[in-house]
């Protein structure tokens, strides 16, 4: 327990930075005319009857006397892709408009788009609060967007997703549960990719193939242990027999470059595996909108953390191939 | 836009919620002596020197009058796990402390435990805000619990985490990309169980053996036919022939009730499925730790609402067994 005895600023930050929020750049139109704005996560909800909304705004900002004279500003709710325009409008700078597409609102405010929602104040009392000003003001106009709005927790950028109700009451003694992460991972996985086999399946092809097709589509020419290299942790088999049987049935060609085999899709073999990935793509979709689109956002977000965070090393399958192995190519 | 002239409060509560915040409650002790607590979620921070919080109360709550005598207040902000707790003091009633836990703090307003965080402060400015009072408080004493917040978005419950990096920085143009959600399922999926499998092959055992274990783990004596309606959507291979294996090594045995075989786990069986499931959990325990406490709350929140947005109809692995059957167990 901090007490005022010993006050550690950087530990009150932390502590207040617990409390999440989302992102807001408010604008306003400075009595000189020129437009101004800054990053704020000090926005709230007042009044419903009359709509009023607040936010502070620090004692020394250069912004300060533009939002003092101009008597109505404009609160933009970020989106969760606006992560670029919040740091742009958090730094101090002159420059924080130039290229910014901006519409005008009540008051000459600025108005900024792909925001989750916009509210248009008319400032109604300026009230002493530390080293801050806090503003609040009548809201005159607002809209929303449906995109998923942009979160701030304990420093960061975040976003946010619903609580999910359990999904089962019953908890048996059994060394694990339904919140065992690798279950979770796995059911979720094998829930989707269920659908996408019955396609893979009607093609002909085992799951394997499909792993080696998509593989190869996003760039060929790779040799057999390069195929195995990305693959062989997804208990994948990549042996020589696989790639043969795929040669043999018209899908894959391969060449016998400076060392080992490379192996390429063949036109028949691209366009089958475009069309699975189509297929497969319809079933995310699907999947997708029936999980929302901002709960989507924080799913994918998420599983980029994971996997980030226990790569095993894998070869980055999006990368260019090295320069020597180009050249070997050409 | 939604302006003056047509104001839908609806509309508008829908717009103010689209701003992310986390959720408080605020507690303080009446000049009568009695505890007030109320669920907030219009905290915010105002000033750093001096540390100053705001937070609004409506003027016809019926704590009112205890706030503005007592002089003092605690904001709590709470963790994720006390959806109950904020549930319990955003409705009005006299026994929100019944059975609550409370230490007392600054001014006597009572404390609560298991919060993120807790702020007591001393009243400093109450302020007019529509049909709100606006509470300004200096904050006296602060404390951090390191629990994940809960968060409010779009009117319900949410947790936040933070944006991922981009997995690569390579983007080509074929037919799919890193952000394929079948592609994240799976190669998260596989980098985790990649660890695990290590385990289950140093036991002898496949894949899919190993998920007829663990199945069986939970509540065994099910038919062939019970454990494939769980597994086969995971192109499992249950079929007699994997049981009839397991059953050879002594890890299985099955009895003949009436109607088809059930199956147990030996007691062999049931010591080495427990000796891999708690390998499996150490190796979850890693990943978690690697993602860190707040994303694994959300990472597991999320897999939980895919797996039921995508559930094909998978029989409740963790239901107890339906009574008829018992009855032929017994």
């Amino acid at each position: 327990m901090n007490t005022e005895a010993r006050f550690d600023p950087r530990e009150f930050r932390a502590t207040l930075g617990t409390f999440t929020t989302g992102v807001t750049i408010i604008t306003a139109r400075g009595a000189d005319g020129l437009p101004v704005g800054v990053t704020a996560n000090s926005f709230n909800s007042v009044s419903l009857d009359p709509p009023m909304v607040l936010w502070s705004l620090a004692r020394n900002a250069r912004s300060l006397e533009a939002f003092q004279q101009s008597g109505h500003f404009a609160v933009h709710i970020l989106s969760a892709g606006q992560e670029d325009l919040s740091n742009r409008f958090a730094k101090s700078g002159a420059d924080k408009f130039t290229g910014v597409a901006c519409s005008e609102g009540a008051g000459g405010a600025p108005l900024l788009d792909d925001c989750s929602a916009r509210l248009q104040c008319r400032t109604s009392f300026v009230y002493e609060g530390g080293d801050h000003l806090i503003f609040v003001g009548e809201v005159v106009a607002f809209d929303r967007s449906g995109l998923p709005p942009l979160v701030f927790q304990a420093g960061r950028y975040a976003v946010a997703t619903r609580k999910a109700a359990s999904l089962s009451s019953g908890s048996l003694d059994a060394g694990w549960s339904e919140d065992h992460l690798p279950y979770l991972l796995g059911r979720a996985y094998f829930q989707v990719y269920f659908r996408i086999r019955e396609h893979v399946r009607a093609d002909g092809l085992s799951d394997d193939e499909y792993f080696i097709l998509s593989t190869l589509a996003v760039r060929d020419g790779r040799t057999q242990a390069e195929i195995e290299a990305g693959l062989s942790h997804a208990g994948c088999d990549c042996g020589f027999q696989v790639l043969a049987g795929l040669r043999q049935r018209g899908l894959l060609r391969c060449e016998d470059g400076t060392g080992d085999l490379r192996w390429f899709l063949s036109d028949e073999g691209r366009r089958r595996t475009l069309h699975l990935i189509a297929a497969a793509k319809a079933i995310e979709s699907e999947v997708l909108a029936g999980l929302g689109e901002w709960d989507a956002v924080a799913l994918k977000n998420l599983l980029k953390q994971l996997v980030l965070s226990t790569d095993p090393g894998l070869p980055d399958l999006w990368s260019p191939p090295p320069a020597a192995t180009t050249g070997a190519e050409a």
